[in-house]
């Protein structure tokens, strides 16, 4: 007798990163061993603040990338390996951080390694990843590809002080959000996309094809965060409902409901934003409002709007199974919302 | 008439960096242009917290070694100045954590980065220019010089994290100390001095001569400012006599102090250092502690050892008015002291 499902419904519950995740299976093993070794030092602290991290359990999503996009292309190599671990690793040194420029107690629901080892441990481990990140390009020996990831290097830092200019200003903009999370995370997606290409000797335009790609992707997937922060679960995400409100983080969800909001209700933001009045009441009721405004429906819309330029990125290359994982990679950031 | 003064310290007394200065005077002017045009972005915090710390009056010493050791041996492109700016903003990338990782006020007689705009900025802006830095590397091409510079860069993290492994215990060993200094200070003069040679593809003996030099000068350099913290004049400096006290960092006259104390001495500097007890009196003790074992000549004659190392480096080298320079440049930082 069967049930109708909605097509768009069920392609979402059907969307997953399992596909990517079984491609790139034995690369993954490979990475996985260079994180480790890599992040090895005689100075004991080193492994102990790396390894705390990247056991916690991330995805593993932007080097997934680089060896899917490298192997995509025919890559036979081995540098996709250590541009990938380079890649983590960048990523593992921007979490760092963030936790001490965020004065974060979790993630994804662990201590943060600034609240046992203390703030300077997290800066200067994550200088320490940066540098083996270098040491790894450079190995590699693609200037290419080490353009491309000093660029995002540059461009993410300099996302995250465009972010903490825009802190806590209810006045910011769709457009000035937009301009911290590009430099901010989708920058390292996009980088992370393109170095494959790049060693395996594309074209331009195909390069140019899949860092759209992993920029529009790594929009999406910051934009599905967002809106996870204010409905997921903690369970799920490692973090708690609220998270951002009580950091007083402005993210879409939050620009939406203050810019459709009442002059009275845009005062509340203010207070709770601006002035760190963040109580679970005052939560309660940021969560009312972003309901009123249908704030997370848009924002996830916002999300699918990234998705299908993602898409379309990939639209013209061949049809293989890697295109269909990254292609399905898109579907799964989306479809976390559901 | 005349009077005789013994060789040695008239030597001391010649000692200067204006040799060097004038030898790389218009390379030095291209160098600063480059310096505030890549420390330039759209994120107005990004300069302004950048050009506070470039603009308060260091020597760059470091960008002079990279432009004198491409110069020396013929070198006539354009990387030298690109990579000599690299070294600088690696170089303030460091301070700008350092600062944050020590608590630090003042910086040469100015507030730090971190007290005006935050901890935050100082990461993020000092996380900024470490891209911007391997950026400008990756635009000269030369993969060895990358390797060079980014080994230096994790070398450097690391040091700083040993560093805050030994902080505070005062069974802290000379070669622990120096373990330290090498890998946070010595490593980037030795990288800067390297570079030059690598750009201008000199034989491999003629680069690890130049490695050895700028190691080495390091050491002298690091060990004499040590000194100058316990002997110092503050409008000199740009910070107080007793700082590093202050901040309970040990150096090398504390350890050798500490080492050749009686057992009540040792517990005072243990009192001081591990448990921060840190008064001016207890400053006033330990000026006479340091005193009573002479313990800031010895680290003086420390210094004059790397020196003496750095300069036998040079050697073999044909005799030029760069080389000269270099040499002075030993003496120089060594007669800071006298």
């Amino acid at each position: 007798m069967g049930v109708v499902i909605p097509l768009e419904e069920n392609k979402n519950k059907q969307a997953s990163v399992k596909p990517l995740v079984d491609l790139t299976k034995s690369g993954m093993e490979r990475v996985n061993q260079l994180i480790l070794s890599k992040a090895g030092s005689d100075v004991q602290m080193i492994p102990e603040v790396a390894n705390h991290l990247i056991s916690s359990g991330g995805k593993r999503l932007r080097p997934m990338l680089t060896l899917a996009t490298a192997s995509m292309f025919g890559y036979e190599g081995e540098g996709h390996i250590k541009l990938a671990t380079s890649v983590e690793f960048m990523h593992t040194a921007t979490l760092l951080h963030d936790d001490v420029v965020d004065e974060s107690d979790l993630r994804r629901g662990k201590s943060t390694a600034r609240m046992i080892w203390g703030n300077q441990a997290s800066v200067l481990v994550g200088d320490f990843l940066l540098g083996q990140a270098f040491k790894m390009m450079v190995e590699v020996g693609s200037l290419d590809a080490l353009d491309v990831l000093a660029t995002s290097a540059a461009v993410i830092a300099e996302g995250e002080v465009l972010q903490l200019s825009v802190a806590k200003n209810m006045e910011t903009t769709e457009d000035d959000y937009l301009s911290v999370i590009r430099a901010k995370t989708a920058a390292l997606f996009a980088a992370a996309a393109e170095v494959g290409p790049i060693i395996a000797n594309t074209d331009r335009a195909t390069r140019n094809a899949l860092k759209s790609y992993g920029m529009n992707l790594g929009l999406a997937f910051q934009l599905v965060d967002d809106v996870l922060d204010y409905g997921g679960k903690a369970v799920e995400l490692g973090k708690n409902v609220g998270d951002d409100f009580r950091e007083g983080k402005i993210t879409l969800p939050v620009i939406l409901a203050y810019r459709r909001g009442t002059a009275e209700e845009r005062e509340f933001w203010r207070s709770a934003i601006e002035k760190g009045d963040s109580s679970d009441e005052q939560l309660e009721i940021a969560l009312s409002l972003i309901a009123k405004y249908g704030a997370l429906n848009d924002t996830t819309l916002r999300a699918k709007h990234y998705g299908t330029i993602a898409r379309d990125a990939l639209a013209p290359l061949p049809n293989s199974e890697w295109k269909n994982a990254l292609l399905d990679v898109i579907d799964f950031c989306i479809s976390r919302v559901n």
